[in-house]
């Protein structure tokens, strides 16, 4: 049954317009949509939901390693603010402020977290006082604010949803070792969950957070061959906690200052499965991240016994699956096109002529294969199909990144390649911010980290010939 | 063994001093805390375990009834707020402010959110066209901010956390029945989960939310014999509808506006908690709320055998219960004192002796009851002995709101009565809120609600002796 033209032709076909085609995506899928509030959005109970399930699986991840959640107030004073100066530095540009509350000017004005450093370590420097005491390792799910000029649903917004962890601890060696640590929850849950094969690496001094000594970085490329930030782990050494006053009486009767971690993950990781996995029908959502896994779609429903024969499929599914089935009055066609545009992973035909053969018809979104499947063991092969599916997803994503990440050696090769293939570009680099400040000019790429696993692709930095020190992934950005 | 008394000589006793002592168990049981930010709390891992829990809890309740979760921008254009008059007046003096964004200053100011009836309708008037449209049933959980001049840690503060659920109907009706399906879904939570008995009623129209043609209340009676407003759920009927313009095409072709919805819970609940169940040693936490249900404590956990077999119990017992062992080099007294400030429904007690005897002391938080168990059947023991209390702090609670619930038919006796005997006084009211105005001057209490349940106390109005419409719960209230 072919799918139904008028939705899909709402969708602007991904290799004439990525912009669009994006924009079209995450409207037809009902994930999230403009309020008359400039640069902020609704998420719509689509786009919603796959937030709960990442927030469920990486909530649950965080805390076998020992996390707990608190919460902190959405309000800053000015004078906190202003207590870490590259910190400020970074965000005040950036933050809104509030300077009445009720009918009164405030005393002191206050911003709207763009994050929590400031007010993490304000709570801190009064809760820790013994070695006793460390580490703290808590994490709050919140939104923030940021003042951003130009927006895109779930990509750049002035308000996003997150989630921030903040850790302090007795030791550098330790503050490195959470660093790294929730680096690698996040790149674990971006392949395992989200069939997104992620890039790990360091920032360079010019790309850190403000106010780190250390940031690591999960880098994705994107189907247009961009790359998206995905997440960041920062190491703050005992900076923050100088300028706070942060100390504690160490097992040598020692004063010492802690050493602190931050670590956040957004609302933009949505945007990535949208941009990774989409195609022209729409959403693509892996097995593990969808909100309903599978749509059982009754073919001639008002046939006798082909909706009792639905719902009863149903029931038996929901044991082990998340399943719905589109009981409306619309055609089989048009709610074959609606499951694709939002992304079910799976959809189950079922008609009366499969019934009568004790058989339905799974199709996967992702390569629209039809499998005939027998009802008695249909859980199984579902489970099976998902589980392929998920896993399939996951090596298309790494095929097309692997494809799309080029090297190159000479500066002339370097500039061709990041202007004409879209993707990562693999270069040697000196080290020096005026080579990363360079390229961003003659190309608008940036760095987008020193990847953990290294090669020596040439002994010298790319752009000015100097001896090399790092090989660096480059790449256009969101 | 003793429990340490320099642990609980840091909580006054509840009798001395109520305000004390509730400000004393936050702290120690180290629920929440004060911040830089005035009147604004941090809600640390204690108190914000609790909140996740109920959460969770209410969350599956809600879906259950077809609640979709979204999420809405934090920010009100001003002239966004003032669109429905009444809502305005209401929450206008209260707000917080946003002038600046970056460097420059706002077209027009935003207030940070109170509540989001009027960014729902925004976005409603949008998304509602059509009878298929409708209905929505959506909930958000967030942070609010009212610009309270005092604050009491969960009761009252700047910033606090709940759930606001914003619906639209097609009809009068539907709109209703879903008012009151909410406030039964809150109510019964409340009675099976947090063990707080609850007076289902309607609320004067002076104590009606802003904007509201109906709020419903769920109130609960304190330790103290103080009211707190523990729920509502409001029916706008059509007022914000007309003000914001949402129509929708009915079957019969015909323009009509919707009817709404709205209805929220707060961290306000944890201050309930802890003054329904509390005692002079601490939090007392009902076992399906409860982050830790069963805290094991080993004695002599030096000698042999001792470490293992707590931690051998605790792997037996997770698979059921939610379980840690104190292994930290404490005291066992320390450990108890600590359990009991904390809350944790149950301790285990084992010791060496314990071990040889096969067996394990459990004691109930609330009743301080010792129960001798033997390890082969503590599973099941332990899960008896949870429903148990669970059940027995719900009856406690109820028996001791019904014992300071009170009925005056006469203004003296009821103003004697208000002012000397802490709990609900049940009288008859003529419906004038010249009499409810007259009442909170006489004597600072305020009508809680009309409860569903009426009784003819008497024919006349306690206050002004005219003939009374209905039965008034009134109170002194948080």
């Amino acid at each position: 049954m072919a799918k139904d033209k008028k939705l899909v032709e709402g969708i602007t076909s991904m290799d004439v317009d990525f912009a669009q085609w994006y924009t079209d995506v995450v409207k037809k899928a009902e994930l999230c949509d403009y309020t008359s509030v400039k640069g902020c959005m609704v998420i719509k109970p689509a786009g919603y939901a796959i937030w709960e399930n990442i927030q469920n699986e990486l909530d649950r991840r965080f805390k076998e390693t020992g996390v707990e959640n608190v919460y902190l107030p959405m309000l800053i004073p000015e004078s906190l603010l202003q207590k870490e100066k590259d910190h400020v530095e970074g965000f005040a540009p950036e933050v809104a402020w509030v300077t009445h509350g009720g009918l009164e000017p405030l005393q002191e004005r206050m911003c709207v977290r763009p994050t929590s450093e400031t007010l993490f370590c304000d709570f801190y420097q009064k809760e820790v006082h013994s070695y006793r005491d460390l580490p703290k390792v808590y994490n709050q799910w919140c939104s923030v604010l940021r003042w951003e000029k130009t927006t895109r649903p779930f990509l750049r917004s002035r308000e996003f949803l997150w989630q921030e962890g903040h850790t302090v601890h007795a030791t550098e060696e330790e503050a490195e070792a959470r660093t790294q640590q929730m680096l690698n929850v996040y790149a674990d849950f971006c392949e395992q969950v989200l069939a997104i094969p992620v890039i790990k690496g360091r920032k360079t001094d010019k790309e850190k957070f403000a106010g780190a000594i250390a940031t690591y970085t999960i880098e994705a490329l994107m189907h247009d061959g961009k790359a998206l930030q995905s997440g960041t782990s920062h190491n703050f050494g005992d900076g923050f906690a100088k300028a706070f006053g942060i100390q504690f009486t160490d097992k040598d009767n020692q004063l010492k200052y802690v050493h602190q971690t931050s670590w956040g993950v957004t609302t933009r990781l949505i945007g990535a499965i949208i941009m990774v996995h989409g195609d022209d029908s729409g959403l693509v959502l892996p097995p593990r991240i969808a909100p309903v896994q599978t749509m059982i779609v009754p073919v001639a429903q008002h046939k006798e016994g082909v909706l009792d024969k639905a719902y009863e499929l149903r029931d038996k599914l929901s044991r082990q699956f998340k399943v719905k089935v589109d009981d409306s009055e619309k055609s089989p066609g048009w709610k074959f096109a609606e499951q694709e545009i939002k992304g079910i992973p799976t959809r189950i035909e079922i008609g009366p002529k499969d019934i009568e053969a004790n058989q339905a018809v799974i199709v996967r979104r992702d390569t629209r294969e039809k499998i005939v499947v027998s009802l008695d063991e249909i859980e199984t092969k579902l489970g099976e199909i998902l589980e392929t599916m998920q896993h399939d997803m996951l090596e298309k994503a790494r095929a097309h990144r692997d494809s799309h990440t080029y090297d190159a050696t000479t500066y002339e090769e370097f500039v061709e390649t990041i202007n004409n293939k879209p993707g990562f570009v693999r270069a040697m680099w000196c080290g020096d911010q005026a080579c990363e400040d360079k390229i961003k000019e003659d190309t608008t790429a940036t760095s987008r980290c020193m990847p953990f696993e290294q090669h020596q692709l040439s002994g010298t930095c790319v752009c000015c010939g100097k001896p090399a020190k790092k090989m660096v992934y480059w790449g256009k950005a969101y």
